[in-house]
């Protein structure tokens, strides 16, 4: 029953965070004479890109091959938007939150995905951040920009930072699904915090 | 006799979309400052891309893996271009059939072959997609352009309008090839009326 | 007894390898405003890109998701980098051939494990360039840049040309590693000569 509700309630944050990562990328491919079927495209690339490149990674068969909602939300997503245009980002922040959650889900999904295939600690971090990060990566070089993630965002050391805490979690040999539901928590408040405070890591100074 | 005949049939077909695609690729990539290998190679992506990452997602082996003569069409491409250079273009009509029929072909070969693997028909139609489109995404990724397909050509929706014929078809019951020919006609039909007629999806206005 | 020092060499140069490309990948991420970790996210990239798109091709599991160490060695790189800053680029020098070394290395490895895996000639050498060019190639559309391969340096032809070498050696039946070492010193010597003497491919004039 308990883990029948947690399974419940996970498909419904996944959605929610595929919907938010979905809206990300159709945002930003707004405003640069991209059509909309193009911006559906580059909106199911932010949503599953990442979660796709694990699961090849992991000679998985992608996730979304075998469930078609991933398709639909997206388009939901670009309906969303067209129907609702500004009006939509008057909840900005409520788009913020899914999407903080949806990394904090994607991350730790796939951290723990790998560690489930037997990869080490560090690699199984490094697959939380493609699982949460690559999708975005993949919108950007899309538009033709470089990565946000890179230069702006506080957003692969989040899902770095939860990764690190689920593994401390699992070594402290809490039990249930406590690892994963602190791991999750710490990505979204981490990153609320990272965006309200404007942190930032320190660039790279040109070396040549 | 008949199989052998239209396996025949698509063989040629396949190498002739092969060589248009190469040709679109190492076309793109003329005039700024690449040099031959990097052109050949642009070329090559432009040509196999797409069926590339439907093998990868479907865990086949990729197909030019298993037959190099997709590398020596390639070839054959940059040597015509070299060769015959504005003159080859004079053929830009034949060119543009080719690339219809390799788009076609590339789409309803990808939708059929996820189809066989027990997909569902949009997850089946987005493959189609990503086997007739992906390439000329990551030629224009290379060259470090927008992605033609999102903001100029009606190439995307064309798969996606075969794709959904070829289903009808299936429903319908026809026999034999028929629904894979109706597929690949409509892609071809549809990419040449998009083009003449300058055909054009909506743009999506800024909405930041 | 000889057979476990070449494995312990080849891993040194493996290692020192990835060190160089990671190298490269930081080097050209800096000054654009990319932070630290972006950074080392694209160092990390150029190291390992090649190797993993070799090995999903080739339906392997990534060689990093097996060995964090590469996950470290590029954490060294980045480290080198911001403790040294120009003083490393003194062993300018130094770093290009380890880079040398590396894409002799990473192609000959390409190409002798597609060889394994049964491929035909030209395409296990297409194979070794993905392996040794790739990494480069992504680093290059991150930081939102045609691929220097395409353009600039002779380095793709450096690893075709190390595998026709190769595939000759195989083919005059030289015994043991002999063929990969003269494989891996044909790419350095060839990449050495090709930067010394500033050769260049001719490039493609429009043809638009």
């Amino acid at each position: 029953m308990m883990n029948e509700l947690i399974t419940n309630f996970t498909v419904i944050i996944d959605f929610l965070g595929t919907f938010a990562f979905a809206i990300s990328g159709i945002k930003l491919a707004s405003g640069k004479n991209i059509d909309l079927l193009g911006a559906y495209l580059i909106g199911l690339v932010t949503a599953i890109g990442g979660g796709t490149i694990r699961d090849l990674l992991l000679d998985a068969t992608p996730f979304w091959m075998l469930d078609s909602r991933y398709i639909i939300i997206t388009g939901m997503a670009l309906l969303a938007i067209i129907l609702l245009k500004e009006k939509l980002f008057k909840w900005g922040n409520t788009l913020f939150i899914f999407d903080a959650i949806g990394l904090g889900l994607f991350t730790i999904v796939g951290i723990s995905k790998s560690y489930d295939a037997g990869l080490s600690i560090w690699v199984c971090i490094l697959m939380g951040t493609i699982t949460g990060c690559l999708g975005g990566v993949m919108r950007d070089v899309l538009i033709n920009e470089v990565p946000l993630i890179f230069r702006k965002d506080i957003y692969a050391l989040t899902c770095i930072l939860g990764g690190i805490i689920y593994f401390i979690c699992l070594k402290l040999e809490l039990q249930g699904f406590l690892p994963e539901v602190i791991g999750v928590l710490t990505v979204i408040v981490f990153r609320i915090i990272a965006v309200k405070f404007h942190l930032k890591l320190p660039v790279l100074t040109s070396i040549r």
